[in-house]
């Protein structure tokens, strides 16, 4: 399955920077969910704590699926740490705004991604990468999205720290996903999943999410 | 099901000197156990890479399963981030060493602890708090008996640091059983499950692992 091994960070930079970036998301979010969001900060602030468990968790649950995959594990190792970091970040937000820690009912677009995932390997693999990519990618946008709109300066300046490490984030899944399997097959299947991706957020989710 | 919030770390520290430390273990690990791994040390690596991945892992799944026990949810992001930190640093030992990253079958320790915990609410809790304290105390313990008796000194050195936190990860567990839980029925449920902890470990399994 592995196609090869880039052991070294320099090159990982490298295939960074020609790799496709907030490109691959084929539409971009609309205004209405911009106006949605802004006008519902709490409920954001508490599915994004969500969105960053279930990103650790995805890291983590790749890294059980797969414990051998060394360039994976290292590179996975850093995100779910990331990730965990920015859980704790959210949570402390919500802390300061006393919004109690509670179950949300999520979207239905990690769902409606996951059901793209083929269910055999080593396809299973390709389209993991390739789905977490795109989660991360739109992840990126819309917390840009809340850096730029968000009336609260502070709280601005928090999506604002956190767009950076998602930028990488996604980056880092392509680069595995080049990794392990061939760049013409990783293109053309990351360019079916990115519509479906867009295809999802078409219709505004009438609860507010990160990704409704 | 929570009896009390305790708040101030400062608490949780006073609680912490109270509570049984590795005292809660029924047994000390044998001498037998001491041998086998230091004929083994390489094994021994990659037995601990997987102990610390799922140690990370565990801490992310009760997160995922109460999600709105802020104390916890608090304290186990701590422990799944120091979790995922000693994974990543067993597996640069690993690298140094040549050892590839590969799955190995577990000992039946764990799978013998889990089935000890009862499947119904609120005592699932209890007992995956317990249980995973328990782990963490024995591996608290054999890291212990590992820094002492390990012929490589700079592997050595590495096993004494990670104690440190292990010791205090077991705490936190029981910290946060006695935060949920009455206290007489904590310590009486730590007493039963630490004897069948023991018992699981009474016999040496003939593959070397952290719990064998
Ligand atoms: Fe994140
Ligand atoms: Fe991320
Ligand atoms: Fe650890
Ligand atoms: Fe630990």
């Amino acid at each position: 399955m592995e196609k090869s091994k880039i052991q070294n960070p320099k090159l990982i930079d490298s295939v960074l920077t020609q790799l496709p970036t907030i490109n691959a998301l084929k539409q971009p979010t609309s205004s209405a969910w911009v106006e949605q969001a802004i006008a519902n900060l709490d409920i954001i602030l508490l599915d994004h704590s969500h969105c960053e468990r279930k990103a650790a968790g995805v890291a983590l649950n790749m890294m059980f699926r797969y414990p051998s995959n060394t360039k994976m594990v290292r590179e996975l190792t850093a995100i779910a740490r990331e990730e965990l970091e920015h859980f704790e970040l959210v949570n402390q937000w919500l802390e300061r705004r006393n919004i109690p820690l509670a179950p949300l009912p999520p979207p239905p677009y990690g769902a409606g991604l996951k059901a793209q995932v083929r269910p055999k390997e080593p396809e299973r693999f390709l389209d993991s990468l390739l789905v977490t990519g795109l989660i991360e990618a739109r992840s990126h946008e819309r917390l840009g999205l809340l850096a730029a709109h968000c009336p609260e300066p502070e709280l601005a300046k928090f999506y604002r720290g956190l767009m950076a490490s998602e930028a990488r984030h996604y980056g880092i899944y392509w680069v595995l996903a080049a990794t392990y399997f061939d760049k013409e097959i990783v293109m053309q299947r990351l360019d079916e999943l990115a519509i479906v991706e867009s295809e999802l957020l078409a219709n505004l989710h009438p609860e507010p999410r990160i990704h409704s």
